[in-house]
This record gives structure tokens, sequence and C-alpha cells, in this order.
């Protein structure tokens, strides 16, 4: 797992190794060095680009460089290129649920409601999240990954946090409105919303997660 | 506009005419009635199964029995098919918003909630939205035409009925809620959303549409 931080150096990890805070840049362009980085690289900008249906496992390989044996090699099949594109995509979203896990409860919803905002903000978090989305609707296998992703990374942490019979409900429902928000805004771009301050939009949507959260 | 309530006869509509309650079953087969149509159905079709992207007006004219000509010649443009395939779809969704209008302010929440839950709970409303999500997701112009009608077609009415300086916002946050809530619950299918009781959704999603749309 030292690969996870380090920028290469892992010359053959096992398969089920993943780099999630390794996202910005590309990797050093040797052979022994960050492979796998770079087949996951272009991958993340295959099904960013084309969506899971068009975007091919050849495909992926040919944007890396490489030959698709060595794409199998490390991944597997096109669903596991996938969901190990996904994962480093979905990483940023996990800070989020870091951050609804760890602090105050009664805040929940302004830091919840803050950093997904911040993550569709930022150029650099939101094309792969698009991404995602788009493969998800599209797509039943992508969507199932999507799914495990939510429901097992974000939900499931986030509601054992709320603490209550429908504490899954309750996140789950807090997410769908900043889903609701970020389909509207950033991928519909429907006004006045999407050119609405994004503070604005938090002070409106923080209390309406918070209650979706804890309120009665 | 007779047409829109008849199942047939109308030889040749003007261009800008549109069936909205003609969405269920298939006109009669004679060259006279209906062919129009008949490539507003088949255009739905092709546009549900294949999305934006992928659907042509060549398509559309095969699945309808017509010469591609018919088709440019009724509706025009790919887009312009498209428009009109939507507006068909997007029709139920009108119900949603007349309701809103007519009704008590005090109580539009629920009517929002419970109309939107009701398209989607069904099969015959749900494959068209879904098909209109899916294309808006995917392809920029799908999405202007989607945009074109929630803000025109859907807010606009609904923030003059709310009546305040930032009634547009208000209700956009509103049906920001509840397409979070049809994405998770009926396109990437997350539980528990997925299999609650639409009534328990119901009851915890009104308050706070009503929220954004009257709320301090």
């Amino acid at each position: 797992m030292t690969g996870l931080t380090a920028p290469g150096g892992d010359a053959d990890p096992p398969a089920g190794a993943e780099g999630p805070a390794r996202r910005r840049g590309r990797p050093p362009r040797t052979e022994s060095a960050g492979t796998r980085d770079r087949i996951l690289e272009a991958a993340r900008e295959v099904f960013s680009e084309r969506g899971y249906d068009k975007a091919s496992v050849r495909g992926i390989a040919k944007a890396a460089g490489v030959d698709s044996a060595l794409v199998h090699h490390y991944f597997g099949t096109k669903e596991q290129v996938f969901e190990a594109a996904v994962e480093v995509a979905f990483a940023p979203a996990l800070a989020m649920r870091d951050s609804v896990v760890t602090g105050p409860i009664e805040e929940a919803g302004e830091r919840m409601t803050r950093i997904l905002i911040g993550l569709w903000e930022n150029p650099v978090t939101r094309a792969p999240l698009l991404a995602i989305v788009r493969s998800a609707v599209n797509n039943e296998t992508a969507a199932a990954v999507f799914r495990r992703l939510i429901a097992g990374q974000l939900l499931r942490h986030i509601a054992a946090r709320v603490g209550r019979p429908d504490a899954e409900l309750r996140a789950e429902l807090a997410a769908a409105q900043l889903v609701g928000v970020a389909m509207v805004r950033y991928v519909i771009k429907v006004e006045p919303l999407a050119s609405a301050d994004p503070e604005q939009i938090i002070r409106r949507v923080a209390p309406v997660v918070q209650g979706h959260l804890t309120g009665p």
C-alpha cells in the first residue's frame, strides 16, 4: 500500500492494489514504474470521454500505450478496470464521508454540502464525477459499480454516525438532495441554479441535508 | 389542435403541432392519418433505446416505416425530432406544474412530490423520462432541449405561483430534491431508497420540497 501516496516505484503491484491519492499528474514513463497508474489514468480519460458503453479495453490500452493483455493483467475485465477507475475518481467523495463521520453530527449537513459543492466546482474533480454519472445512467454494469460504492463506502458509514433505525434512508435522502443539485446545476445546467453563488447554494441546501440526517 | 386528443384524422398537421395526449398506443396505419404520430412514436422508441447520440433520423424513419425525407418534412433536424419527442414524454410532468399552480401553495410540496413519484412509479411514463435523462446527461444538444423545457415549461410557472423574489431558485431547489430522489431510486437504484414504500418517500420528501418553495 506504499504505492498509494508515492508518485511511482511499484514495479508490479498486486491486482487488488489501488492508488486514490495519485490522481493528479502523470506517473513517470518508465516501464518498471507506474504502468498500472498510466493504464488507470488512460482508463479514466477513455471512460470520461466515451462512457462505459463505448469504452473498450483495447481503447484504454491504446491510450496508455500498452498492449491490451497488460490491461487484463493488471485489472481483469472492462468492468474491473471501470471499478478501479471509479474508485480513484471517488476518492475525494470519501473525504466527505470522513468529514461527516468525524465532526459533530449537528453540522454534518453543512460539511457534506460544502464538500460536495467543492468537488463539483473544481474542474479536476468534476470531470471524473461527471464521467461516473454518465456511465451509471447509461449502463447497468456501471450503475452496479456506482451503487456498490455509494452504499458501501458512503451511506453505510454516514448512517452509522447518524445512529437511528432509519439512518440509511436518512443518509440516502440527504445524498439525493445533493445529487439533485449536482444534476441540475452541473450536468443539465438549469438557471438560475447553474449560475448561483456556491455560498448561496450551501446556505439553502445545508439545512435541508441536515434535516434529512437528524431532523424529526 | 384537434389532433391532440383524437387518435387520428389529421392528414397533414402543421410542423409546429404536437400530440401530448396521444402517447399511448399506435395510431392507425393509413398514409393519410397518423404518419406524424407514427414517426413521433418511433422517435421516442429509438431515443429511449439508443439515446440521443446514437439515434439517427434514418433509424427513426426505418422504425416508423417511412422515408427519411418524411421525417425531415414533419420535424426538420434530429434535434427538432428529439424536441418533439421530449415534449410528448414531458407532457405528464406538466400535470405536476398545473397541479402546483392551481392548488393551495401550502400543499404544493406534497402535490409536486406525489405526482413526480407517480410518474416514475408507472413504467409507461418512466421509460420516456429515463430516456430524456440519459440523453440529457450524455449530449449537450439534448441537455439544451431539456433545459429549455424545465426552465420554460416548469420552473417559470411554479416560480410565478410561489411569488417571491427568489422564487425561481426556490422552485429549482425543490425540483433538485425530486430529481435527486428519482436518480438515486429509479436510475442508480441505491438501497434502501430503491425499495422504500412510495408513501414513505412522499412523507419524508414532501415537507422538504415545501420548505424549498415557501420556507424561511
